[in-house]
């Protein structure tokens, strides 16, 4: 049996991956009375009077709904929620046990921006922290900024940001071990939807120069708004041509496109020590060893069967850990800055050309992940 | 500590009353390929083939919303969804402790009939059914009945439906110790809200003549189109009057409305062997002893401290197991009075005058009404 198999069997037997169990045992008048009528009016009345209280006396200090659309799941398309409610229940148990939190997955039966965002805006008092999923660009941009700005518990799209901060990390990494600095970095990332867009913003974030680097897509007038403005950043000299000549020269390589989009011959092409991030599923942009044979320094993917994977389960669970451990407002850019640091330094003295970024089983990733978030959410005034 | 302090501080212990739990462990890269990417892909395209495999793949065959706007909150009126959150939780874990399912509280920001139903509508796929909390009337009966019609799974607003169904049973066990007939009882229902109203119509639905008792409501140009539309069904000599006026020479009182509406004269002016169920809550429309010394035969009221205590709790686990074990589309009418049959038929050889109803903890209590719901909907044709 292959893994696609082998996963089917697997649901079939649980029927659902999660469960929802009871912290309190009712089983007489008494205890009933106290978790139930009549003695649960008092902390109603109590969150009645302080809103912050539901903190303290429901679940909602724990609880992150994982809400997706089925708009853009896996590298299946648009999908439907209901079809993609298997990934939105494997996300939950991985918040579940990663980082001990309480998250339930929401899928939803519209698709339109409008409807996602009063949706969710509806449901959101049941939650300390939103993660969209699999929602796809651009709308995922514009459903993500208006969650934002209406809610004041963390809204995070996964599919951006979880994936910014593990490449950022990586690339720190890669960089430190290839002599080179971030700030002096020329960089170049194929995929212009919703991954590479965040990479791009964090990575400016984090210290790359936007006018080193010339040429982030292949610019146009079918451009969305999104590419626009990054464009606009990052292509100064408004560059035009194909990836061939954007690579030529470049120290990295940021993949999140589609199989085989680099050669060996553009990888030849690059830098001294030059870094490739392969990161298209399953088939990445070039196989590692082929990357490597052309001269690269540092390849990662996305895959659990290559070196360094670049896996975004090592940010979302420490994430949103740190986020609902302060009860953040947001989670900025600031903080997701703050997880690339913590993410990259725990790779400490072990850092090599096939380590350059910790495995997704090291059970330090989230706790250290979650501290550096909450600090960060205290320097900015997004805790409570 | 009295039940309020001592509900307080619980829920301050526990910080909420549920968890997430995850079903399988995911210790390394290849329980995360199978419960995850890639793995999981392959369960998505089924559904994406077949949505009813998702009652296959996902835990949506085993969950429930509890959803509430948090308008009509226990007794203590429009606190809001937040604010209603312990209630909810409340709810889910009794689900969860007493029929086995998992439920997810779902609280709302908004409180318009319109958002209600969009943001369910939206939220469905996630859930095999619906159970609406705590939502004022007449708005209720609105949502209710549009979420009905739009969702292809069960939608139950318990404040009624588990309300009337363990009246309807406690009623036929009282009237049967008082060797009465439901089709031939004068009955009069005081309160016309969400309970009284969906009270009504239940034992209509069970049997009871439409034509011999004259007054639910004093009637008025202020009757909701609900309360008018039960109006014209039960009170076709289109009488009107005070309480006292409708309770002379009636068999059985039901009350659903506030605290000392019914007197001890009131009481004593009703037919022989008269059946008084006083459910405000938490003082009820007579106290019990006094309902007794006035001469009442049965006596039942909504608290746990005197014998015959109609509790929903009775119902809704019980109705939403049966109703999840054969998918069903909806929960109908029929399924409801095949409800109170069983719950009523539980009680058998022990039926005694403090003695109509089984105990909230009797275990029988949820598989019997499970089993009685899934049959009838079978025969309705409303299972899958």
């Amino acid at each position: 049996m292959d893994v696609y198999e082998k996963s089917l069997q697997l649901h079939a037997n649980l029927r659902g991956k999660f469960e929802v169990r009871s912290l309190v045992e009712v089983k007489d008048k008494e205890s009933l009375s106290l978790a139930y009528t009549p003695g649960v009016a008092q902390p109603c009345r109590e969150i009645a009077k302080d809103p912050e209280k539901a903190y303290t006396y429901t679940r909602k200090w724990n609880t992150v709904a994982v809400v997706s659309d089925g708009s853009a799941v896996l590298g299946l398309g648009n999908i439907g929620g209901l079809a993609g409610l298997p990934v939105m229940e494997g996300k939950a148990i991985l918040f579940r046990e990663f980082a001990g939190i309480d998250s339930i997955p929401i899928v939803l039966s519209g698709q339109d921006a409008d409807d996602i965002v009063k949706a969710v805006e509806m449901i959101a008092p049941s939650f300390g922290g939103i993660n969209l999923e699999d929602i796809c660009a651009p709308k995922c941009f514009e459903v993500e900024r208006r969650l934002k700005e209406k809610l004041d518990i963390p809204v995070f799209h996964d599919d951006q940001h979880g994936t910014a901060i593990v490449v950022a990390a990586a690339l720190m990494n890669a960089l430190k071990l290839a002599g080179k600095q971030l700030s002096a970095a020329n960089i170049v990332i194929c995929g212009a939807g919703s991954a590479g867009i965040a990479i791009c913003r964090l990575l400016l974030e984090c210290g790359v120069m936007a006018d080193r680097n010339g040429l982030v897509c292949e610019g146009g007038p079918w451009l969305t708004s999104a590419q626009a403005e990054i464009a606009k950043l990052t292509n100064r000299k408004k560059l035009r041509g194909a990836l061939a000549d954007a690579v030529q020269g470049a120290d990295v390589f940021i993949g999140v496109s589609a199989p085989k989009q680099l050669t060996k011959e553009m990888v030849q092409s690059m830098a001294e020590k030059s870094i490739v991030f392969a990161m298209a599923n399953p088939e990445p942009e070039i196989y590692p060893q082929d990357a490597l044979d052309a001269g690269a320094f540092v390849v990662g993917t996305g895959r659990s069967d290559f070196p360094n994977q670049i896996n975004n389960v090592l940010a979302f669970p420490g994430v949103f850990r740190g986020a609902l451990d302060v009860r953040a407002k947001d989670i900025s850019e600031g903080m997701k800055v703050a997880a690339a640091k913590a993410l990259a330094a725990l790779v400490g003295d072990d850092l090599a050309r096939d380590n350059i970024i910790p495995s997704a089983f090291d059970k330090r990733v989230a706790p250290a992940v979650a501290k550096a978030v909450a600090e960060q959410a205290k320097k900015e005034g997004l805790a409570r």
